[in-house]
């Protein structure tokens, strides 16, 4: 695991250069997926079940994405995945350019530890990429990282209210999951009510119900996350 | 209720405003606390547990920043607290000179209420000012807003290791409230382990657990918060 320091993209084009992060990963059959939600919610957790569970179906790389502390990285690690931990150097969100920065950091370690002998593991072969966007829900939801896909993570204990209040992260997201369902019983939130608040923002948003815990709903989250990725390249 | 536009200060010397509005305020006898969390933290929930407890002892007035929506301001309103909403501007954090603004705004507004024989309630009658800023664990720490106290949240289902992730608050914050202390024990959340971490950063940060469901722990967050109500104004 490597920690890289990330600062502010020089350029101020962000559109420009994640729509071209999107097209150069689309042409090399990887899929991209960028996860946001508050600091809590889940993020790591949800990544090692996912990684858990289709480990053995792809190849899965992470970018764990935090101001600090290498934390995050280490557990996604001890999974077996690649991961690489990427400082934003005090800054909230990630950017296109830092996104693209770390990924060929992460690419830069893998060839070095395939040529001396230490690793099999090609960032080629890699199927699927998460990106463990900074822990915070309103200013990541301003910046497109290039990703394909923009999932946001809500927890059951932050409340039902949040499509209210953070109205721009629900607009941004192509699935909404709903996480620590576990923890429905206690505490006042109503899935129901939150599902349509969400629709009201975002009629497209998809929305999956699931425990990370429990294994619940993961199921319908990971059919989903399989089908977005380009099929030729997977074995 | 009203609801204002706020909009980024034009003055770059935020220090400088938060200080003369302190300082503005400390003459007035009046306390300013400002309320900081991730989304999803209880903040509106502990607030409205302490005005409930506190309303008959202290004048209480609360500013409500978001981004976004009226609820918190309502659910305050309800209580019979009076409650500014300040929209940022998609902004994610309070600065001094909004803060100010805000002040200003909930003055004028009881002055016209009062004049017009709807209201006996005076601005100049209040002791206890509220922040609750930005659902946000990074920004806001980068803001004073000219309060006297800054008080951050940390809900028991968000994990014991965000001071790993987000040193800045916890550095920036007089008092930790760990809330939902309640659902203990369905979280692996280690509360010692937490206290631990926290003073690492900040050595002076006061620690209250509290559950403002049960009332657990309420007591000594609402003594250190009157002891610091400047004496000669309270009746």
């Amino acid at each position: 695991m490597r920690v890289i320091e990330l600062h502010k993209s020089v350029t101020a084009s962000n559109d420009a250069d994640a729509q071209a992060l999107r097209e150069k990963l689309s042409a090399e059959g990887k899929l991209l997926i960028n996860i946001m939600s508050a600091a809590g919610s889940g993020k790591t957790t949800l990544l090692m079940r996912i990684i858990t569970d289709l480990k053995e179906k792809v190849r899965i790389g992470v970018i764990e994405a935090d101001i600090d502390a290498t934390v995050d990285a280490e557990r996604i690690e001890a999974l077996g995945a690649k991961s690489i931990q990427a400082h934003t150097d005090g800054m909230c969100h990630m950017d296109a350019g830092m996104t693209a920065n770390a990924l060929a950091e992460l690419r830069r370690e893998e060839a070095e530890k395939t040529s001396a002998g230490l690793s099999e593991r090609r960032y080629e072969d890699t199927d699927l990429f998460f990106l463990e966007n900074v822990g915070n829900l309103i200013c990541p939801a301003e910046f497109d990282t290039g990703a394909h896909l923009n999932v946001m993570l809500l927890s059951v204990p932050e409340g039902d209210d949040k499509p209210l209040k953070y109205p721009l992260m629900f607009r941004a997201s192509d699935a909404l999951v709903i996480t620590k369902t576990d923890a429905l019983p206690y505490f006042d939130f109503d899935t129901e009510k939150c599902r349509k608040r969400a629709l009201a923002l975002n009629p497209k948003i998809r929305i999956f119900p699931v425990s990370a815990k429990t294994g619940e709903g993961m199921d319908a989250l990971e059919a989903w996350i399989l089908s977005a990725i380009p099929a030729a390249e997977r074995e």
